[in-house]
């Protein structure tokens, strides 16, 4: 493979370069004619494609159900809840023109859909019988983004979902935020292997709109943190503009408890951040479109029968359980497959040579460590999965290393300084003063990217102020 | 249940707004805020979702791998194949402002996505090597429609799949465009038990841009065709204004070989058509998001427990292979709830009571012909599957009936005229001029539907003009 086919770059050395060349060189994504937004190639697809199934069937197992809701919203409904509409205004498509008409309420391509499905949710909703009302749907937000621009962490549009759920009571909404959160965590930190944070946002960093938003945080490899997912409890911000009301099982009209929630394909952004290599796409297993490839490796048409007869047994036997390709393109060397394939991030390459087949062994190569090692066929299934699984494990426990790494406690504002330099997540007691966390902000770029769940109490001094701390907060920058 | 719940017209005396009614009523869609928007309810979203599985599956067994596309298209891209551009511009949203800030090229919401995939094609595409690309697209098409719209049949925004490919040579593309029809015809009739007549469109009625179009059309209860899928032969129409070209094995540069096609929810409209009736919606099984509703039966607590007991083995015993859901609810009645699954269309109820448990039989009800019959409890998966086998059945060849009772041969212009008065698909021959399809059109409101594959050969005299006859082709009203 040639110099420039490969990443003429380093992940430690140019890091925002090297993220830019995976993201085309192992054909996840291009660029569209339009700046800021992308084309999701088969093979990025794909991903999203996985990290959607295993997501889907949480939520459907959990009583949600999807739907679907039209792009364009007027603009007299997205302006009906005041906060929401100033935070999003700015960047908001506007359509004004159908053909050569111009339309009298111009019409919003949809920023999140809060208003839009309340709207409809208002006109389903009338007794207590119709309650939880649990829906999601997998469609596309649009903000057009001024700030630079970078596949799957910002763009203009980015595929994701958006639930919205309506409940009796508060108690129900806020346990809905918690088991979606749970959900999210479960998803990323297993299909994805990316450890989280999950927590509060402070008031500054809520969604517009909501009572509260609890969030997942992870680590990327360039000390940033890069916020994975929401989950938001609305209260009855909505549900009172919206008329979102019920009549109660003692016949009392009442506003409903909502939530809403989401992720993206940002995701498929921190997998590659967090996992890829100077070779390529690293791929934890559960989310590779292509979970091991067979490459074939022979000199002679005698050699070539008996070689891709043999790796079509071990397709066999993988198929039923494994995602498995054979590499059998005849216009490419062995060598230049295996690049490919490591480009990819494929977790696990197969090579079966003449020699191996007599040896009754075939070699393995994990993409994760880039060892060796062989395997009898007749272990073929047993040793394939067992790999598969160590990758797997291996990629989460690295990743819990660096987030471990770079995690450190400060109390001290110069101490703090340095090590946000250092690309640290930073444990500190904050006073619960904005004006302590926007002066942060300014003196180090931090912001407080989450108030964690576990360990939040705190009497020591806030790190800005030196008054009593409210609580332990952990400060990064962000993406 | 109370008149206006239930379908207050008749699907013979009043079609059109049977159609509405059973669409919010069932509980499918709704009317967004927007004009000819509408919003899809978990239960219309779930039919989709049926569908999109069994057709997605299809696709990909056969090579074709899914991608994501932007909505955004600039103007100047999108006016680069003339035909076409003339062909959608009348009915294009256009985006021209984000924020407060105008924006140079405004931005079309996709019509269809040809220009956009083939200006990425042409990046993408180098060698002979990287054909056939075979590409799908789930998305939303948009196009601002000026006459009625209609759930499902007319909306401005609409949920569909665009399949983009490209190929080495015509043969190959053409292969690709009589596959992708065949795969459509096997989904459309084993799915939504619909049969459909294929062929091509005329000359007039063709994809802009095309070099020809092939088409699926089906008969409607009123009379109607509805097209409910098309595949086109691009030729290399785009490939030369969008540079889609290969060097091909000999290192000659070639203008590559296209295709695209797509299918809608206009299916979903199409399955409410043909096999709804008076009482509300009547799935095909295949499709059905619930295919058994087991209604339990009881008026004390004591029969309560035992009934409950005896409904959940039954779910255990079918749910491995059957979509089952229990009706436990407490606050409706039995009679409420046949009405509620029988406005929704689920397949088969189960009704289960303190006597049928004495007696060892289920009670089955069959939502297409209303028949009751016993089953033993020994027998429910076997019985269970084969009835709903025979319900998929029963509904196909209700659909080809009626399609066969409404398809005329007719050669003298008066006949036709009365004919499609009637309601007809009419079998006639036409000199394939273009004048003559025209004036037809005018003087009976009938297009050429579709110049069917098998029979298309004649020598009789055109309905229109009396000059000799080119092909038989199929005329009749249209949605």
């Amino acid at each position: 493979m040639s110099k420039d086919i490969g990443i003429t770059v380093s992940k430690k050395e140019n890091f925002s370069e090297w993220y830019t060349q995976i993201v085309i060189k192992a054909e996840l994504a291009d660029y569209a004619p339009v700046k800021g937004l992308i084309v999701l190639r088969p093979y990025g697809y794909s991903i999203w494609e996985s990290l959607k199934s295993s997501l889907d069937e949480k939520l459907k197992s959990t009583g949600h159900e999807n739907g679907f809701l039209p792009v364009l919203i007027p603009e007299s409904l997205l302006s009906k809840e005041a906060d929401h509409f100033a935070g999003f205004n700015p960047e908001v498509f506007w359509v004004t023109h159908s053909g050569d008409a111009e339309i009298g309420d111009k019409l919003a391509l949809r920023p999140t859909s809060e208003t839009l499905a309340y709207s409809m949710y208002s006109k389903w909703i009338k007794s207590w019988r119709d309650l939880p009302l649990k829906i999601n749907f997998w469609n596309t937000a649009l903000r057009a983004e001024i700030k630079a621009t970078k596949p799957f962490l910002r763009t203009s549009e980015f595929l994701w979902q958006e639930g919205h759920t309506v409940h009796a009571t508060r108690e129900e909404a806020e346990e809905e935020v918690k088991l979606i959160l749970d959900i999210y965590k479960k998803t990323v930190e297993e299909e994805l292997a990316i450890p989280v944070i999950t927590g509060k946002k402070s008031e500054k960093e809520k969604f517009v709109g909501a009572v509260y938003t609890t969030t997942m945080e992870s680590m990327m490899p360039d000390g940033k943190a890069l916020q994975m997912g929401t989950s938001h409890f609305l209260g009855q911000n909505f549900s009172k503009p919206f008329d979102v009301k019920f009549l109660d099982k003692n016949n009392v009209e009442t506003f409903a408890w909502q939530t809403s929630w989401g992720v993206s394909w940002r995701l498929i952004g921190a997998l590659i951040m967090v996992h890829g290599d100077d070779k390529g796409l690293v791929l934890p297993p559960r989310v590779a479109p292509i979970q091991v490839v067979i490459v074939p490796i022979y000199y002679s048409d005698s050699d070539k029968e008996i070689v891709l007869k043999k790796t079509q047994e071990i397709e066999q036997t993988l198929k039923n359980k494994i995602r498995v390709r054979i590499d059998a393109r005849d216009e490419w060397t062995p060598g230049y497959k295996f690049h490919d394939w490591e480009m990819k991030g494929v977790p696990l390459r197969i090579e079966v040579g003449p020699k191996d087949i007599a040896k009754g062994k075939m070699v393995l190569v994990r993409r994760d460590t880039q060892k060796k090692s062989d395997l009898e066929f007749s272990n073929t299934e047993i040793g394939v999965e067992s790999i598969l699984k160590e990758i797997q494990q291996n990629l989460f426990e690295r990743a819990k290393l660096l987030l471990k790494e770079r995690t450190k406690q400060v109390s001290d504002f110069d101490k703090f300084k340095s090590e946000i330099e250092n690309g640290m997540f930073l444990e500190t007691s904050w006073c619960g003063d904005q004006n302590c966390e926007e002066k942060m902000k300014e003196s180090t770029g931090a912001d407080i990217r989450v108030i964690p769940f576990d360990n939040t109490k705190t009497d020591a001094p806030c790190v800005s102020c030196k008054r009593p701390g409210k609580e332990n907060v952990i400060f990064a920058r962000g993406y």
